[in-house]
């Protein structure tokens, strides 16, 4: 049973954390497009990011920024101009942007990590940019955490936050959270970001640990359509202004901070897959039986990530060979007879053989699902096994409708 | 240079083949579901099939075959129904397909080789193929070709089928293929099958690994949306009719026989992927300046896979961005500055930077290309280079629609 509980407040939830976002002009669209997370006192920080080849400015950045000391004070996080494909400027306009952000707020450069969100190739617009930061600094609020949110989505339909409660040594712990993206794919193939705060006091490896972790079984578990981007960064602070006992090593406290970590990273990830491009639900796919956790999440992320299966899934069809085409073509080994497959609550198949079901009610099940008000709840439930196995896990996804070709193909760079 | 040519005759034009193709109602449309493929002698049999750990019975009934004796004299392939997740049932039905297909050849089961295509989960039809099949061996002709590559498609616009002819030791050698399948994917999750006749004499381990390379460079490089099917198979027959002296190691003319032969798939593959659900044109991505040929096919195949430049190439979107972003998250590694990137003769990026370029007369080039007739030529050719490697490798596939998601969405099992 989860022993956190989700709170309003987003990433100002945790003590001694202030959040703004303005608009700075970055956006043609005059949207809010300047974001800034600060920390009262000195964070540590770890982060995650993309594994591209192709990766923008700020993505190296903050990898050696962490490298060389995992901790920070703020994240600067502009809109509207990816800042990936753009050379040797690229890098030098990042590096300004921590300075200029760093002078405002009287913290040397190195406090400061930077992210990017926009189109492929172009660079920040500096000179908004620095003009926009002491307005940006001046709306730091401890209430700040709408505001910023809603400074770093593009086409995103809907910000993302969330916060959870604990409580470690009697006293509370929170973490909060906030994600922008249409999925790993958007239209101008923009990036995924995610922000965590915390106010535990944590070790830098073990906070290092716990997000990677947190990571693989959250936002590497998303796909839209598998075209995860150049600028996808996640990055956690942790602070230690709850005043919790220090927590250094694996443990029980450890595990307890890690499942809300985790509980936090799984609800944004679903937001943003919920966001999807096109989409008209939630698709949420688990796996059990496997050998490896590790297994059981590739299983079911090939589900989640079917073209297939998500065409069927929009067009209300309980397909259940697709399900199971892409569960034998995953790269993980299992008998076929051992396969069972459940839509919703109808079994559709069990030993690796259809069953009869009653078809349209499941194909209602569907229709339900896609039909309601997706970016709150509707989500559709593929349960899958594969042998009697330990290993279990989860995926998240969405349909794959008209709307998804409409904007992806109606987008010019 | 190409030191072959095309000729007529489809599977047929190798000396000592023939080819059937009838309706015996196996599928509910009335269209052709019967077809055959017979050597007058016995023919060195090379297989490859899919990988998927959801497979059909005749699947592992011919890779159970061909491991015990590499040689065959007849293939037999039904429409309609894929026999896949058919359980235990489904492996009795091959076998006996196999033993009626003898009986009526006068030959022992063994020498018949089985595959099958059509809807996941329902059983050949057992009455109708049998009943069907002395009519089938009636119609059998060495003109046969063309009823043959009818017989075995699903969903699929066209049939496909090809020859071609080179000289080995003063005599003529000759390779023919047919094939189905719009693309890797298909509305029913059929399968994507394709059969090789080839009258040269070569040896039985040599064959296989031609075979395997081959479709390494072709087949296996062709992707609609990475769905590969439960029923996937490549067969390739060598009869020796040629009467040409004896192929029995790696050497020029069995270099020139594997040249002749992958060109026959690459053909094969070419008119699967152009015939993808829903698509408009070809895509052909090369890929060169890699370390190996394969670190080459594994970029050209993630971009001819993606989803984003698949829907940007149906909007006429020039969107260099995403096919640099694909070639980043392809798995291979490379220094992003080397990235080049063109699209038919536009210079799109150069040393990991956009390039000013016509971008009216790119989207044209596009708009030309999915607006003709792709069954027949359309072709658009995306060219990237990693760095000044060696490997250079190719893919194909086609481009995303509002009727991939129509044909797909609107399908019920």
């Amino acid at each position: 049973m989860a022993d956190w509980r989700v709170i309003e407040g987003g990433i100002t939830a945790p003590k001694g954390f202030q959040a703004a976002g303005i608009t700075a002009g970055l956006k043609p669209s005059g949207a809010p497009d300047l974001a800034l997370i600060y920390s009262d006192c000195e964070a540590i920080a770890a982060g995650v990011f993309t594994t591209s080849h192709v990766r923008a400015a700020c993505v190296d950045y903050c990898r050696q920024r962490l490298e060389a000391r995992p901790s920070a004070r703020a994240i600067l996080i502009n809109a509207g101009q990816a800042n990936a494909c753009t050379g040797n400027q690229g890098w030098v306009d990042t590096v300004e942007s921590a300075a200029s952000l760093g002078s405002a707020l009287n913290l040397p450069p190195e406090a400061v990590l930077i992210a990017s969100t926009g189109v492929i190739g172009q660079r920040i617009k500096m000179e908004q940019l620095k003009a926009g930061i002491p307005k940006l600094v001046e709306s730091l609020s401890s209430e700040g955490s709408d505001a910023a949110a809603g400074a770093i989505i593009t086409t995103d339909l809907v910000p993302k936050s969330v916060a959870m409660e604990t409580t470690i040594g009697d006293r509370p712990v929170r973490i909060g959270g906030i994600a922008k993206g249409s999925g790993m794919i958007h239209p101008n193939m923009a990036t995924m970001l995610a922000f965590v705060t915390c106010d535990a006091t944590v070790s830098p490896t073990l906070w290092q640990d716990m997000l990677r972790r947190a990571a693989d079984r959250s936002f590497n578990q998303i796909t839209v359509d598998g075209d995860s981007s150049t600028n996808d960064t996640l990055i956690a602070l942790a602070n230690g202004e709850s005043r919790t006992p220090a927590i250094t090593d694996e443990g029980a406290e450890a595990d307890q901070l890690e499942a809300m970590l985790t509980a936090v990273c799984q609800y944004l990830a679903k937001c943003v897959a919920r966001d999807g491009e096109g989409a008209t639900c939630l698709i949420e796919v688990t796996v059990t039986g496997a050998v490896t956790a590790a297994a059981a999440g590739q299983v079911a992320k090939t589900i989640a990530g079917s073209s297939l299966v998500k065409a069927a899934i929009f067009g209300h069809d309980p397909n259940w060979g697709r399900i199971a085409a892409a569960a034998g073509r995953a790269g993980v080994t299992f008998d076929q007879s051992d396969l069972r497959i459940q839509l919703g609550d109808f079994l559709l198949m069990e030993h690796g053989q259809p069953l009869g079901f009653d078809r349209p009610a499941a194909s209602a099940y569907l229709t339900a699902a896609t039909q309601g008000d997706y970016l709150k709840t509707d989500t559709v439930a593929i349960g899958v096994s594969i042998g009697d196995g330990p290993g279990s896990g989860q995926a998240w996804g969405c349909d794959l409708s008209y709307d998804y070709v409409k904007i992806n193909a109606e987008y010019t760079t």
